[in-house]
């Protein structure tokens, strides 16, 4: 089937995930083909009760609790949504995944990086993506595009914002020692138009 | 300080988990020592609420996101309640604990035994309980005692639950193998006034 494909698009809060997405899946059918938006944690009906959960300011809960809810949310995810699609032939365009859990609560929360992709990796397994686009961005510039924080996650501060940063810098470098060319690095400063552009310069190719 | 300890009585549906920890608390309080209820998945917010999300009957998951979701909400009542009371002196009586996950997820579940306690080993690890009390009852005799179905996994079925039994037994059986003596198993057959005695005459020695 033409086209068939999983790509994920991760990064820090305010990058310009969202944006990015809806321009992705409308490009992918502006050129024909099928193609499902998702987010994470969400888009199942169990995904958004934990997303709710885990959003909740009123809450507090551990990184390893953190983990254990975006995994199960991500777990009903792939089952419910991403393999049926990938089976009809759609491309999947998700927000977030394993790079999200490794940036916020491995290198941010302090988790054995190694344990947590452990973890992803046994419980979260497949579809895998065949393509995870980093969108790099300035934290500062991240913030100001963001506005105020909203929820749990976001009240958490700059320094650890930063560090999530880091984060996500990390899983580039681990994907690229590795040899891993499914992870790719998009500088995401620019207008959303040269984003989208430079999105689709990587995304166009892996179509089959 | 008098009489610290965590102990956990687990088992099929209607083998009497519930009647049994609120006796053992009243002993343990008529005895002068300080003893808390809990159960799981629940105790806390987000364990309630994770509680909620896993017993609805509209919802359909996989064992696999089962069991990330009682991982989870295992892991907060640990944070959360657990080691405070165990850190002031309280006993905990805990109804449910990683034999279920055992029998209910893995082993009637179908997913790998090794994985499910690895999984709990790993992330909802400390504190360990001191003492697991398996309330053994046949499956028959469970279900006419508990009535009909009322949530999402006891809907299941009663192959289903006989599966659940027997993965009790396994559970026992391995601890038995590997020579871990914090495992009993009591038999939960007779009249409640007799199970509580049996369930005191195993606590009871094991209180500092």
């Amino acid at each position: 089937m033409m086209g068939t494909m999983f790509v994920v698009l991760d990064g820090v809060d305010g990058c310009g995930k969202t944006t990015q997405a809806e321009r992705l899946t409308a490009t992918l059918r502006a050129s024909g083909r099928q193609a499902l938006h998702v987010r994470e944690p969400g888009s199942t009906q169990v995904g958004e009760r934990v997303r709710a959960l885990l959003l909740d300011p009123e809450l507090s809960m551990s990184p390893e609790v953190e983990t254990l809810l975006f995994a199960a949310a991500r777990r009903q995810m792939l089952d419910e949504i991403v393999a049926p699609a990938l089976a009809a032939g759609q491309v999947v365009v998700c927000e977030r995944f394993h790079p999200s859990t490794f940036a916020y609560q491995a290198i941010a929360g302090d988790l054995k990086p190694e344990r947590v992709m452990d973890l992803l990796l046994g419980w979260a397994t497949a579809p895998a993506p065949d393509l995870v686009l980093l969108l790099e961005l300035d934290v500062a510039e991240a913030t100001r595009r963001r506005g105020a924080a909203t929820d749990r996650i976001e009240a958490k501060g700059a320094a650890y914002m930063q560090r999530v940063a880091a984060g996500y810098g990390d899983y580039a470098r681990r994907a690229s020692e590795r040899g891993d060319a499914s992870v790719r690095v998009i500088p995401a400063a620019g207008a959303a138009d040269e984003v989208a552009s430079a999105v689709w310069h990587v995304v166009e190719p892996c179509l089959r």
